[in-house]
């Protein structure tokens, strides 16, 4: 995610960094040097001109319009989906964490269960990195092995990582764990559904977010709004020729930045799950969760809150 | 549904599968024949011109982008709700699964409980099969039987297949098999009602998917805006002759293209649980169902994930 | 509720039902005959002529449109909301048939406890069908008899239709009944509330309907919206006729059907508890729900799903 | 609430009551004033012409329609929004004396439980009525104290009047007499923690209603629309008079009365818990809560519903 | 947030508190003298002219309406949730507070039960003032203060001002005030799970208003529409001058305050909780929770409401 204060009026014009240009600058270039070329045809009367009037153009626009704006939500509302989701994840984690700390038995020996609730808050901080990684579509130790090396074995991370589903894995131990509490009789029946529940706001996290990063927008509607996109900015120069001359390479270039611009942009934001600059956190926010619940469990060295390198957070 | 990176440029416009063009050839061809007869007529002075203003045509147009711009959000918010549902069901799916392996009895026979779990398991398994052939109007044996064989009688498949209602007499027995629990001592009433909820977690998928599937967007507005479309379409060229001349059957073509197009996307998305190839990846869904709930229960023998094949995703 | 197949390109333009053309027929033709008044006094070059260039009309389309499209998708929303209510009846149905056979008393007396049952399941039929009646404003016996003759008295199936809000009185009388079956021992406490939940469930549904059927969209947009279509659409030829000549009537035809059309189609959608073709299948809903709940009580014959009569469902 | 059908032709142009003509007069009558007066100065061909093309128009007409869509989709949200919260009240309610009536103890003495029953069903009512008053600004003894009279003594009905926040205060009311019956052992714990949640329910109803009073939409935007749509419509004489002359006034007057009524609309429907013609009717709603929960308590006296006086329901 | 009745038409024009127009004054000035610069060029014959037509206007306008129609959406969507998520804070407050009162035990001495109950309330109390700090990136003691110094150490003041998120450890604080109450008999373990809740609630509006401070509309929107809207404007007297001459800086300026307006609104609500003329009002709202809270604790003296001061509420 790109993170910066709104920049200055020169300075606007000239950020790459978050901007969506380099990716569609060969686009542009190939509709202005196209209206180069008709620009330059029309100039000699010998020739005929092989323009058509703007009227077309308002016709074809109106539907593309409705292309573009509609694309833009939906893919607008995946994005912000994605974000409540993860924000839900920062309820349930930190919900979790101080049931399990207040709410478990009151006469149980109290190193069993201190054991057994780092164990708990643990875990589900393992969760949220192995959810991340699952999400971005990386498998590996790194990001789960600092929150359990303490209280797990090697044996049980590497069952974790075998798992078709590693996140799921997870959230199925927890279950299993919190019925161990249960035969040692630190939790009781009701109090054990109460956190059973809590395991269930994680599934529900999860299974919405492997929702929004395996159902694009259908196939056919960007199919649709790239051809309409395409045969629209190659037109164009044939329809404002006559009226605007030599001005037409500038403004099909304005128009062409925009709509193509428009477009990428939500090819961007549509599967907010990754690395690219204009993607959501989720290094940063794991971060964030996993310093409140190592704070709820009352350990002095904690980690530092992640910053943007070069206004970028990961 | 299409699953494919986004093309090259000019692989772009070669795409078939997936697109609506093969079905709005017809239309798209009626228009362009339309537009040259019109061109022609027009071309010899000596015959009245048949032309009218463009003007007409914004305003026409104004209306047909309300109509296309309303039926497209209706079409995909069904689309996205049909998706969410589907997401539910996992999420539904796999919380139940774990309840059932983790909450129930503490000090049961092993082997009784062991077996009634499973018994549960696969029939949600089941339950979500038998959901997918239901909404795609399939009443067979085939989607179920594998994950009932071991643990169901043949006569208890049958009397699923006689019901009126396939997967409502799936939830209606997994109701009563956590009776058989109740009675056996398996499960306190406090937990028989924190599993019920699940089963009606089932239900609410169901009836929800069932209203997508009989409710259409009312018939009044496909036919005012089909009517509208083709109107529009057909009176273009008398619009555009006197502007644009020879240059008329291409522009016509192009937008109906659009308008055509954007109408047959609502039609495809509209009831997204066919086998069409921009409909939802029903068997694909149900097939990830299965694994993570066969791993739930530690089966070692797991069916592989359903690929694409030639882009498609059913 | 219309309920065919996407007609074919000529039977598209020959449909009637279904169709909002029989309601706005009378203003399309008023707008074509003042059009045609309009031609006949403009082509005498003797008469000053009347017209007003096209320009205002862009802009007055716009409020226009605004208007027209906001209509329209509060109207389908209502439209939609209506049957999400619907399908949440159908959920509620099912799960409380299902917990009243499952959840209840493990040792009570086998027939005591199915007369309660059936009584139960037979009355919640009823108050789906009394719902339907109720929000149709029908007030008879007719609906309810056939589910509550076995097992409710005349009598007290005429203390609820001297209710003044039928379906109000029916859960109630189901509270009443789980109060008994309390008193009988036949539920626990912490089921009477499950069940309780399922009553409110009921009361939720029957709210919300009459909400959508007793408030409809502020009159001041109607109002507003009626008298700019009007204008618009009566002015229209005066703006056209300079510009398009002898093709104004047909042009201001078109135009004209496309906008009453719309306002006519959000009159329809608005309140969908009627009879009219395009409201909500409220007697076929309510059917499908009946012979849900008798097969889940076992019955053996069960009424015949209503079909459409003519295409329509109702 | 403004209670008609749809008026006939003829008379839908003579309809003043709910509709907004008479607020936006002044406004109207200006714009056309000032119409003529550009007429009048054009008309003579010595006098500099002060007109603009009507191009700029459509530019500005652009912006102010997003800001009118807007405006209008955030006004009918909130409008409709408050009506959902008071369709809410009715189900809490109903619930409410339903639960009362039928889940409270089994063996209680019959005549203190009724007396409990009688004052909570009551004050439920009496909560309604003071919710209404609240948040019409009104602060007196008259709604509330006909509900209250027979089971509350007057210095309870002073003390609710004194609260800074009447309904909240007889919401805590509410508890304590649920912590009496408590105290009577009329309630379980388990049954107080349920009726609690209802309790809930009219906490949330209250301050999302206070919510919609106290916070109008942003006023930046209404200062950006205000001014946007009298600059717009005082210009709109001068794009106009060249190309239509004579018919400038009448086209100008028609779009200010779109443009000012569309946003007069907005102010009217934005906060609509006042006595205005298109304000929510209140209390008609009180009055069919109290019609049902007296009823629910067996009363035969029963008041009669509010009926619209001049089309008006209050 | 500003407060006050609709402005007169004359004041209308001169409001400059909570109006955007000092933001926006620099850009709108800068368009004005460029189309100054613009129309003194072009109104020597002698040089060749740079106009362009307005034809393109209308393609771009098109693009940049979708953007500034998205982007206000967006940002006013924000600013309605975090007003939501107040009313939310203030629902659980209320209901937090009635719960503490009157749900806990029935047979604890009174002394020990008040003396907890005032504890929890007052920290209620503490905790919103802590989240509206916590939102303004203010970090001290004044705001919690007040409602802690009776009930709670300074260092337990302190410890909370240690922490990296205070508003987070005070429900963890909350939480561990609740285990107390279990501990010394107060409360049941049903009641202990019900009063949770309670606290999830707490967590959930403050994790969704940090979701919405510290994620804004991806920065790649902002500055593709700050582009458009830049270039559009700075673009525009080319297109205006060949058709209006002299009107251009007049219609020019309109246009650029409309866009930049629309603009800079968005800016100033996406973030609501700042101290800005059009943010929310949160120290106002966390007063009325106050006075709420201390009232349900039958505290005689109450801190006055805050009011708007020069219209402005804070």
């Amino acid at each position: 995610m790109i993170v910066r204060e709104r920049p200055s009026f020169w300075r606007l014009f000239l950020i790459l960094r978050g901007s969506v240009v380099p990716r569609i600058l060969p686009q542009i270039g190939a509709t202005m040097v196209l209206s180069c070329l008709v620009v330059y045809w029309t100039m000699d009367p010998a020739r005929t001109p092989i323009s058509i009037t703007p009227a077309p153009f308002t016709l074809i626009g109106l539907a593309l319009a409705i292309f573009l704006g509609f694309r833009n939500n939906a893919a607008y509302d995946r994005y912000w989906e994605a974000r409540k989701l993860w924000g839900e994840l920062v309820i349930v984690s930190r919900s979790f964490a101080r049931e399990v700390l207040t709410l478990m038995s009151l006469d149980a020996d109290a190193d069993v269960l201190r054991a057994r609730q780092v164990r708990l808050v643990r875990k589900a901080i393992a969760f949220v990195h192995a959810l991340k990684d699952h999400l971005r579509g990386i498998k590996d130790r790194e990001g789960m092995e600092p929150s359990l090396a303490s209280t797990h074995t090697s044996e049980e991370i590497d069952a974790f990582l075998r798992s078709s589903n590693v996140p799921n894995a997870m959230v199925t131990s927890l279950g299993a764990d919190l019925l161990a509490c249960r035969r040692e009789g630190l939790v009781s029946e009701i109090l054990l559904l109460h956190l059973d529940a809590r395991l269930n706001g994680f599934t529900h996290v999860q299974a919405a977010c492997e929702r929004i990063k395996t159902t694009p927008i259908p196939f056919v509607y960007s199919l649709l709004l790239h051809r309409t996109a395409y045969l629209y900015c190659f037109l164009l120069p044939f329809g404002l020729v006559e009226s605007i001359g030599r001005m037409t390479p500038l403004v099909v270039g304005l128009v062409s930045y925009t709509f193509f611009g428009l477009d990428a942009v939500g090819d961007e934001i549509e599967e907010p799950f990754g690395l690219a600059p204009n993607d959501l956190p989720l290094s940063a926010m794991a971060r964030t969760i996993e310093i409140n619940l190592l704070e709820a469990l009352g350990e002095e060295v904690l980690p530092a809150p992640m910053l943007p390198v070069d206004y970028n957070l990961e």
